[in-house]
Parts: C-alpha cells; sequence; structure tokens
C-alpha cells in the first residue's frame, strides 16, 4: 500500500508544472486542482468555488470586523449606473469607460441611456449622498459596500485579473480635508496589518504616483506584494479623492458657520485578487500552503488502518471531536475509498497547514503525527499534548510564511542607483528596483517603456542618488517593478 | 420641554400616512423616515440604507448558519449568462427572458452574444454541475450563493419589487429524485423555521400550482405571509427542478451499477423581499415593529436631562454598558442637540422593540423605566432586575409580533364555498380565500380574471367541496390571494 500511494503520489505530483519552471502555468494548475477556481463560459469570469470561496468568506469577516470596529457600517448601491453619471466626473470617465460592461436591452425594450455595470462606485455613491448630506452634523458618513463589480478586461487570469471580481468598497465622505487623509491612512493600514498578519503577505505601503493613481482621485495610497518572479501585485488601495466627486455630484454640507461647503471624499477598496496573492506567494510545488489564519481547515485528521481498523478509527473520532472543541477548524477523512498516500497528496494541494496521521502503532505508543505543511516535517508529539502542540505549530507555521514571503521580497528588491541598474534588476534579476526620480512623466514612462516596469509606490525611504533616467535632483524613492 | 418634545413627536406622526388609510403609501412613508431604503436614479433599483443592510445581514448570518447546518457550502457564479445558456432549458427561458437586462457592448466592442445580467442561476450552475459531477461518488452537491440578480420589472416598490435584488439561491444536485425531494422539502422547513421564529412572520406551506410554478421546475414548493391588506406575499420557494436542467445541459454521473444517469437537481431562494414583509406587516402608525432576534438595535437607552446631566449621563452609560456586556443590542443616544421626545419618535420609527428611559427620578427610586415598542406600554423595573426583565420582554415581544401577525393571518382568511363567497372574500373582506378546486387551469384562470387574484399554494388539509368555479369534483384544497 505504501508503494501504492506513492504512486498516487507521484501521479498528484505530475499533474502540475513546478513553480520553478513555470509560475504561471503553475499558478493555474494549483487553482484548477485545489478546487480554488474554475473558469467559466463566459469570457474572463470565474467560478470560485467552495473551497476557495470559504477562503473569501473568512477575509470578508476578518475585514468587516476591522471596518466596524473603525466605525464604518455596510450598505448596499445599485449594479446599474447610468452612463450620464459616470460622465460627471472627467478623469473617472476616462480611466473607466474603456473597461466598462454597457446595458442596452431591458427585457424587450432598448434603453434610452446605456446603463453601466459598475466598474466602481463613486458615481452613484456620490450622488446620493449629495441627497443625504445637509449639515456638518451629517459629516462624516462612513459607509462600506460589499459587491462584485465588472471591468471589461483583455487578459484575464482567476483571482489576479477577472471581468467580474468580488470586493468591498468603502466610501466616506468627511468635513475637511485633513479628516479625509486621516481615514485614507487609517484604512490603509487596517489593509496592511489585516494582509500581513492574516495572510502572512508582507507588503511595502505608499503613494501612487499620479499616473497611476485611481481614476479622479487627488491620491492614491496602496500597498504592494512582491510575487516569486519578482512582479509585483496591487493588493489594495485607498484614495484621497479630494473634492473632485464632490463637484460633480455637489456634495455640499451647511457647515456650523453657516456657509456652504464641499464634502471631502475618500474611497478604498480590496478583493478577490488577494486570494490569488496568497495562491502565488506561498504556493509551492505541492500545491497550496494556506496561513492557518485563514484555511478553511487547519488540521486534517487521516486515520492509517491496516487490519483492524475499528480503534483507528475510534481515535481519529475522538481526536477529531478533541480539536473541534477546541476551536480549530479541524477535518477527519476517513473515507475508505482513498489510501492515505491519496489523501496526504490532496490536502496537500489544498494546503491545510497540519496533518494529524493516526495509525495503531501511534495509539500503542500514545503519541500522534503531526505534518507541517510549510516544511513537510513529521514531529511525534504525546497525546497529552496534542492541543497544546498544534496551537503552537499553527503560530509557528502563519510566522513562518510570512518569513519566508518577506525573504522573498527582500532578496529580490534591489536598489539602483543608474538606468542600466534599473534595466538589469528588472530584466536579469527578475526583481523590483529601489530607486530615486525626479518626478516628471517622461522618465516615468521610461521605466515602462524599456522593461514594461512601473511605479508600484513611493517610498518613506532618503533619497540616495540623482534621477535614474534624466540624472536630474530627485524628488522621489520609489519602488518600480513590473506587476500583476 | 415637554411641550416641545409633543410637538416634534405630532411632526414626525404627521410626517407618515397612517397605516389604515392607505397602507401602500404608509409602506414607502415607513421605508424612507426609517431610512430603510432610498430610491434610486436608475429606474427600479433601490439604495438599501445601512438601518436596512444590518437587518439584511442578520437575514443573511442567520440563515447562513442554517444552510450550513444542512451541509451547504456556499460559491460563487458569475454574473453575466450567455444567451444561449438560457435559452437551453425552454420553460426557463420563456419565462425569464421578458425580465432579462441585456449586456451588449464590452468596453468599446459590440459583443458577438448577448450576456443577461443573471436572473436566477440555474442555468451557468446547470452547465459547471456537468463539468464537475463524474460519479455518483460526487453526489450530492449543496451549493448555495448570496448574490444580487436583476429581473426588469415594469412596476417596482422597495423591498418588495425590485429590478436588482439581493437573494441566496441554493442549487443542488443528487442520486435519485427521492433524495431530491427531501432536500426540497428540507430547504422550506428551514425558511419557515426561519421566518416565523426569527423575523415572527407566521406562513402558510405548500406547493405552488403548475401555472404558478418556477419556469423551469417540476415542482414549486413556497412560503407565503399574509398582509394586513389581505394580499399574500410570497416569502420563500424551494423546487423541484425533476431531470428538467440535467436534461438542457447534460448533467449526467456514472452510477454504482455501472450507468450513466442523469441528476436531480434543486433550487432554493429567499430574498430582501423579507425586509419588505417585516415592514408591511409589522409596522404601525408610528414606523417600525422589529422583532427582536433581527433588530438591528434592541434596546436604546435615552438619559432625560432637566438640570444636573451629569449623574443621568453617568448612569445611562452604565446602563448601555452592562446591557453590551450581557450581550444585547443596545444604543445609547446621549447626543444633546436632541430632546427626548424627539428621540422617542425617532426610534419608534425605526422600530427599536425597548426604550430605556433614565431619569433623576429613576436614579432616586432605583429603578428604571422600560417602554415596550409593541404596546407602546411603560414598565418601571428595579434597577437590579433590568437585564431580566429586558430579557423577559424581548421575548414576549418578540411573542407578541409574531401572534398579532398571525392573528391578521387566520381573521383574513375564510372558507368560500361557491364562487360568489370567493368573489367577496377577495373584494369586500379584503382576504385570502380557502376553497376547493378541480385542478383545472380555465379554471384557476377564473381567480385572476375576476378579482386579480391567484392560487397562492396548496394545503394539506381536507377537500370540504366540489371546484368553486365549475362544480366538478375538486382536486385540491388551495389558498387563493391577490398577492404583492
Amino acid at each position: 500500500m505504501a508503494e501504492k500511494s506513492k504512486k498516487n503520489d507521484q501521479k498528484v505530483l505530475d499533474s502540475i508544472t513546478p513553480k520553478s519552471t513555470d509560475i504561471s502555468k503553475w499558478y493555474t494548475d494549483v487553482v484548477l486542482r485545489a478546487r480554488m477556481a474554475d473558469y467559466s463560459p463566459v469570457k474572463g469570469c470565474m467560478i470560485i468555488r467552495p473551497y476557495g470561496y470559504s477562503i473569501w468568506e473568512k477575509i470578508q469577516s476578518g475585514l468587516d470586523v476591522e471596518f466596524k470596529r473603525t466605525g464604518h457600517v455596510n450598505a448596499y448601491f445599485p449594479l446599474l449606473i447610468p452612463e450620464s453619471f459616470l460622465t460627471k466626473e472627467a478623469e473617472h470617465v476616462e480611466g473607466f469607460a474603456p473597461e466598462v460592461a454597457w446595458v442596452t436591452q431591458g427585457g424587450k425594450e432598448s434603453l434610452e441611456e446605456r446603463l453601466a455595470i459598475r466598474p466602481t462606485s463613486e458615481a452613484i455613491i456620490g450622488y446620493m449622498y449629495a441627497k443625504w448630506i445637509e449639515s456638518y452634523r451629517d459629516l462624516p458618513i462612513l459607509i462600506n459596500q460589499w459587491a462584485n463589480v465588472v471591468r471589461w478586461e483583455k487578459v484575464t487570469r482567476p483571482f489576479l485579473r477577472t471581468t467580474e471580481f468580488l470586493w468591498q468598497e468603502g466610501h466616506t465622505a468627511h468635513r475637511t480635508h485633513e479628516e479625509a487623509m486621516e481615514e485614507v491612512s487609517r484604512m490603509l493600514d487596517v489593509y496592511k496589518n489585516f494582509v500581513e498578519s492574516t495572510l502572512a503577505l508582507p507588503v511595502v505601503a505608499g503613494e501612487k504616483s499620479q499616473k497611476e493613481k485611481f481614476a479622479g482621485a487627488l491620491k492614491t495610497y496602496t500597498i504592494e506584494a512582491l510575487m516569486p518572479d519578482g512582479q509585483a501585485l496591487q493588493s489594495g488601495t485607498s484614495h484621497d479623492l479630494g473634492q473632485n466627486f464632490a463637484k460633480a455630484f455637489n456634495i455640499q454640507f451647511l457647515d456650523s458657520d453657516g456657509e456652504r461647503k464641499l464634502a471631502w471624499t475618500t474611497s478604498w477598496g480590496m478583493s478577490t485578487r488577494l486570494i490569488g496573492a496568497l495562491i502565488m506567494l506561498h504556493g509551492d510545488d505541492r500545491g497550496l500552503r494556506l496561513p492557518p489564519k485563514i484555511a478553511p481547515i487547519q488540521a486534517v485528521v487521516i486515520p492509517i488502518v491496516y487490519k483492524d481498523a475499528a480503534p483507528v478509527l475510534t481515535k481519529a473520532h475522538e481526536l477529531n471531536e478533541r480539536l473541534k472543541n477546541k476551536g480549530f477548524r479541524v477535518h477527519l477523512d476517513d473515507r475508505d475509498t482513498y489510501k492515505p498516500g491519496w489523501k496526504y497528496s490532496e490536502y496537500e494541494m489544498m494546503g491545510v497547514p497540519l496533518r494529524i496521521e493516526i495509525g495503531q502503532k501511534d495509539i500503542e505508543k500514545n503519541q500522534v503525527c503531526l505534518v507541517r505543511r510549510d516544511t513537510l516535517e513529521k514531529i511525534f508529539v504525546p497525546d497529552s499534548e496534542l492541543e497544546v502542540r498544534i496551537e503552537q505549530l499553527l503560530e509557528e507555521i502563519q510566522k513562518n510564511l510570512f518569513n519566508q514571503a518577506d525573504e522573498i521580497r527582500r532578496s529580490k528588491t534591489f536598489k539602483a542607483d543608474n538606468f542600466s541598474d534599473f534595466v538589469s534588476i528588472i530584466k536579469e534579476k527578475a526583481g523590483m528596483a529601489d530607486l530615486c526620480w525626479c518626478g516628471n512623466l517622461p522618465c516615468e514612462e521610461k521605466f515602462k517603456a524599456e522593461v514594461g516596469a512601473t511605479i508600484r509606490c513611493f517610498q518613506e525611504g532618503e533619497v540616495f542618488s540623482k534621477c535614474v533616467v534624466c540624472g536630474a535632483e530627485a524628488k522621489h524613492r520609489i519602488f518600480v517593478a513590473r506587476a500583476y
């Protein structure tokens, strides 16, 4: 049987491309094999399968607690937005019009005005805020929406870039710019803390360049994760919309000094893309490696039955119940239609952080065998210490995944003192460049023209050289990379 | 000040139409005044405002627990469905095509094939199930989806009938028809228990006629609530789809006997419409009356300050904390910009089940004044008994709202022995008719032609007369009413 399960194991491994061979192919293989998502017959749209969706549910509930803790409430705005609304903010429509899906018929009638399926909801929400806000007493308005959005993308990839995706979009209105800016930075912090502590995704955070900002914003702030292939992945953004949307939609309030003033608005969002980042960054040749805090199953119990099944199955059930009662997300796989080896591969593919093997010998020795998904290390622990050790191990795995990802980020970030350095970092080293820039658009455009890279965000760090492109005085120290 | 707050109180009451005068106008007034929803600039679409949405969140979490308890998992399928998919099941497309919103353009390109915004997801899910299911071991598939859907409606009303609405749709596939039928009835029970115990909405449950069933189903089962104006409100449906969709999408499985067989599928759904039922059935001239189990705020603490504010505010905060710690959803309104009387009206409008008034005199007497929203009864309770009494009162209010609604249902349901009885029940008595029917379509059509009523569902009860329309032998005892 050991022979057989090895064969099975090999079969599973054979079915996915090694990550180092072709990360792009590997990614798709894992997404499909782990049943995270599936392709749909609608171009660019995916099905989020139950296993993938249960991760989204955990992201949702984790973030929702944070949003509520910071004073936000949820609401729901329409999916369909009249074209005339979208065009009210000039930059906004320019940015989004090329990727809008348009509804032109309702039932049998042709519509007089096209309706956009929301690519984002600033327009419709701005319109309603103008209606709802009368005086400074109505401010701030702090609303979040969990919704689907559609952006007509040319090239798509499950989770990372899809025509339809799920997200949350926060939309707030404030009395002063200062207060709005505080909100923008508060939510960026919420995002950074969440992805780092829960998803084990280390990120750099900072302002976007004007070229890369959200269409219609004054300033956009972003968190960016770095993938093993050196490409950055924008994981969440928070926008200072200034008074742009307040002007476009006439969001005014009567201030305490008796004057009518324009409100200051913000918006911020994270999406199912985060699941793509999780897969891409943590996964290995055996499949997913899920951080324990977000894993739908934290530990799987697999009974190893040779002759007498009953005592082993009884023990496996007992372990399962004990761990469930302790609040662990544990799953017992006692199916007799699959061999243990096949199950090992299966739950490795699914990224379950811990495997608990229990056989007759373990029972006799009063021990349990644990296998870590992150290191594949086998650990025998006394039965009596099981709960404590599992708690410790889950914490260790969470930290280890973060550290490994952070090591990727650090080892793939290189300082560039000049343009040829920069080119070599992107092209040869497949990394992210840490460099200085004069702040002018022509130089920014060279990053893309030369190697297809873009400014990911500004850094806090000190400017350490002239602009790597033109040699003029540098204004910003920035991260530049190719991006998903 | 008592004078002033009375004036305020009157103002609020004046602003909404009495329920008995015009229930339809009253309904809209309450929806808007209680900030449950607002009209949007998109025809037939509403905004679900935070207060309304928080009720939806409670419905979602309550139902989700039940779905998971009964073995279901959540997933997400695309919003957009190619026209050719919708047309695969003949009855299905006939039923839904007239109310589909069509996407015909993506970005700047015209699409080769129109895409329907999902009016429901049987088609796309059926297609995927055919792909996923190989053998009987893959069955049953028990998936639920929380999503938005669009149906191009001519006449709309917030929550009750809107172009876009939020819902859940369960879609399952089974090995045998018997198992599928068990699922259909299990989920109808889940729905009935949930709306009765949590939303305090008494319902009748039963099979729909073939004319009224879901387009593409073998049989539809429904739960129907009866509104104070004698109109029924379909609150949830569960469909036995037979092998109709399995045929249309080729959902086959290899059975243990080595034969390839068609699966048996079901679907079932409830929507934001439930919130409309809540409002319509429980509300009164002062606004909403929310059942405690679903109320976002179960009790509001209002300090009554005359001269010395400090001790009253301190006490109010203490009560608030005490109740919060006990797990009640309590809210303290200590704003000094509004008078207590204004607040009373406001929270009555919002349907908060209990008001807790605390003033200097109450502190001196070591008591707290509670006011029930359902009866407007004032109850003084010793401070030390507060938590216990609140728990009791919330239970009583929950029961009382159910009983009042059930009394409406009973008092508005009348037996009809002949057609003129039936006409008078619908037209004069504004009620629901309990009658017997031969089972033939021409007779069914008379209910609508004559008084605009439809068969709501079949009853379990014994047939007690001939068909009220044609006088032939009756096959079914049924409920007939006008409907929302």
